[in-house]
């Protein structure tokens, strides 16, 4: 793969960062602007990624499906308030041509609830795909491939 | 926001670095360094954060307070020895002037105590303010927003 | 220490985020392609570290040692089958000659088992020497200092 440009090596690494604050921070609404309006997100567990399965746990095709999601999380009553927090480390990039670079990360969510301690909600991979649109980039596809089979119920929160 | 220079960009990345390395490698004396004279060290839950409530767990408001904080560490006997590690990811510049870079980072900070399996001790995120001094990069502001109420006694340790 | 030039600090990083993704991808057979011929691979506890004992849980030699070892991992079908997960920070140069770059990270592996939880099976930290070779960066030497005496029997895996 010949060589990035330094600033797009960093500027991809702000782009994880700034994806993890907004989920961190609460503000989901700003979630879907992190995608392409056309896009994939998919929640996968890892056996069935591998064995080419293409069961999702999650598949959104577009942002406004996003949007929905959103609006179903905010709506989603019956699960208790809680706190996550995004860990993305290895972030490389595989591929990179004019339209697109392939991007992979490890990733690692924790959740505190209240009065309980912080712990491992999920953990996984990034499989993604980046384009630059409007000056700045955006995901045309995200798979958080995730590496336990067991799922809390309020993994409904974007990954 | 205007692009900061590569080279201040990666410069912050090796703050954190090297602030993660002190504290974990057990070098507590240089915790102070990694601060300017006049400074603010504040560890503060995230509830009361989020709610304007200033109460902290633990203020500083000077590097002498930092390293008075260092000696208590360094006396308190009562609690059993262990080992921290810090992860620091996600570090991003939200804003630069010529006075200060403010930077964001979400950390997690593991404990191992003698005989036990690690486990994470505290979550959260950076709010700081760094300048530059003496050719060098110090904090100062560190505003350590911890997810979780429940805070072990333990967390006496700089985080 | 002289600056290194940014590209050199970037591709540190890589190679970190590379030798991740072979291990948690299951890559074991690409794992000594990471070393040079003559190297040295240890796994060894941070109390025997610091009280300079020699004693390491695992020590390999050369790459033949390591690919040996591979083969002794695949073959160990006494444990369950499971993921591993490397997550990397704090990676900083600490030194840089036109021989060698020694290098200082914080690694935590998770593991997950079949119809079970994410858990931490591994922290601690990485003491590395990294040489140029054949165009790109291998380990002439990796030091993995971990923070627990607790050790799974499953920490036979590449750490």
């Amino acid at each position: 793969m010949p060589a990035l440009p330094v600033e797009t090596r960093l500027d991809i690494a702000d782009l994880y960062a700034e994806y993890a604050a907004a989920l961190d921070d609460g503000d989901l609404e700003k979630w879907p602007d992190f995608f392409t309006e056309e896009c994939v997100y998919q929640l996968i567990p890892r056996d069935n990624y591998d064995r080419g399965l293409p069961l999702a746990v999650i598949r959104c095709e577009s942002r406004a499906m996003l949007r929905d999601r959103v609006v179903a999380v905010r709506d989603t009553t019956m699960y208790e308030p809680r706190y996550v927090r995004h860990y993305i480390t290895g972030i490389r990039i595989v591929e990179a041509s004019d339209d697109v670079i392939r991007v992979r990360a490890n990733y690692m969510v924790l959740e505190t609830l209240a009065d309980a301690h912080t712990r491992i909600l999920n953990a996984g991979r990034y499989l993604d795909e980046v384009v630059r649109e409007d000056g700045g980039l955006r995901f045309r596809e995200k798979l958080c491939v995730y590496d336990s089979v067991l799922v809390p119920n309020t993994i409904v929160y974007p990954i």
